[in-house]
């Protein structure tokens, strides 16, 4: 296979890109200049030297010297006490936008439905130990999946894994609240969001 | 004018329909069988004949005999300590659906923003009269707006509006919750949305 | 059924519009003044008694007396060697717009592939009919169908349909030529339009 | 800047992706094996020195030794009397799926409106010294722009830029057929198409 095919097949791979597009970047890459492609292919083996996986939420960072945490995990100023589960980096950003100032654990991913070894999609064993280790500051696990059937599914799942701890250690299981998200009009609104936005009116 | 540019006119005020689509509704009338057309006509006018809008809520009903009031709002059934007070007719059916028992208010819709009297946008004189006339009996409104700025902007306006009556007479004035609705996942829900399911998060 | 669900369905069966839509058109009906109410159903009405189907080519015209032919087929200025043959009258509107100075005759719409009757589905002697009468003056019999696989399908059908009248009288059959549209870039083309752009390139 | 947002700055570089999609890429390479991104790296890097710009066509093509033509341009079964002018290479394969036979030449782009030196902007030299160099060969010379005003304008500066030559080696220029496009209907087509469609009627 020629280059440019190959090269195609590994753009394939990127998330929510098809054939026609694949093949888009490649030309796009043939016609730069020289130094546009070797700054990339420097940049993308500089990710594995320069970034790092935090050893105590999981997100990937840029290291700073031997460093094996996180700037979250490794300040003081953030409430030690509540830990916000999510499924990958890209949710943590919105989540620190709305102004939330405790730590973070990332799930990497959410479980399939009608699997039969959950821990084999998510760090459900690394958040377990988690728990424990940190059981002494914290108060609350808020479970932040995603709204959909998967999310809750997963929701489920961790939710059970916790428990025990749970009630061994005295914090609380929360899960965020439904409702309606910004621009929802009730008209347009499923019957569950509805009933969510009642059970939770305020 | 012609009646084939007066239809097209008609048929542009129709909600969500431009001047292509208009003409496309006269091209059908014109070569349905004229039976279509006659049927079609008939229905339009014996809709004020056979719906009355309901004296207390405000809805559209179709009419059985001499009744002034609703289904809903002539039921025993209903829990007549709920007043949900929605924009439009249409969001009634989303709400039903979503288990809800109390009754109803139909605000005819929303006020923009900066105008000076709100009053002749949504029913708001019309929904004071109702909150005193039975007092007795509410001890909730539920201001069901949308999540939109316009929706917001109206849903301060009524609260204003029922402030005193609500203090007076002891009901309380509740908001929908807002939160992540059906389907809604983390990296794509604005920061507001976030902020709200954390701070309802059970 | 209720005036609102008969009038629902009635709505339902418009070009384009689905159950969510045709209810909106009914509740818009409900809260305008009845005045508009009145006023759709009369010109509803009206469409018939005002409007009449050109004796030559079928299409929908407003009536000025007791004229049976609409103003192109009355007109002295067309070129009356030239007879373009569409789908249906929203068609014409887009062709006059070009320039095309000729005559026209409306079809009816297309034929659907593997029908056994296509006279059942449009004016297929209606238009040999036309054809016959005309052949004087007729040159040349344009096939402006839509350049779908229905569309062609309808062409071979129209043009079998003529061709032994066309040898006849000495009239030209003629369809319209396939190429770049207006917007159209080369790498988004489909083969066949891209094979017909070169042979008719000029 | 870490080099998570420097890999996302050249991400945003690629046609037609924006900042979050482009850090999605990078969360899916930091997320992805390490083999993936060092191949990744490795193909980026091997492009330059396995693929080569063809010194006819100036197309890109996978090298096979020293070769410095295309394997079109090195065919002996092509038709040498025909040049199709193409803006990008991604517009080639279109063409050669519609079955054309002949030889290329990727202008590399279109010119802008309104600019002075649109020989900074496509190969239009490059052009020029080509249509001389084959001069006892090439009969036509086909400007395969797109349907758009930037093509159009690049067409008549390629047109008049080829005019002399085409005079004195008596070679043809032509343009791609305008019409119809697969797939359109008289209803949405533009008037301009519609006239297109009509004056290369057969």
């Amino acid at each position: 296979m020629s280059p440019i095919d190959k090269l195609t097949q590994l753009f394939e791979r990127f998330p929510g890109i098809g054939p026609r597009q694949a093949r888009r970047f490649v030309q796009y890459l043939l016609s730069a200049p020289p130094g546009v492609r070797s700054e990339l292919a420097r940049q993308i083996n500089a990710l594995g030297a320069a970034t790092a996986q935090c050893k105590r939420c999981y997100r990937w960072f840029t290291k700073d010297g031997q460093a094996s945490l996180c700037d979250i995990c490794a300040s003081q100023g953030r409430d030690q006490s509540l830990l916000f589960v999510i499924e990958k980096d890209a949710d943590l950003e919105q989540v620190e936008r709305s102004g939330f100032k405790g730590l973070y654990f990332v799930l990497g991913g959410v479980v399939p439905l009608g699997v039969d070894e959950p821990a084999q999609y998510v760090r459900l064993r690394e958040l377990v130990k988690r728990a424990e280790a940190d059981h002494s500051t914290i108060k609350e696990v808020i479970l932040g999946l995603s709204a959909t059937s998967e999310g809750d599914h997963t929701r489920q799942i961790v939710a059970e894994a916790l428990r025990e701890l749970s009630t061994q250690n005295g914090f609380k299981l929360s899960s965020l609240g439904r409702g309606l998200s910004t621009g929802s009009e009730l008209e347009y609104a499923d019957p569950d969001t509805i009933a969510s936005a009642l059970s939770s009116r305020q």
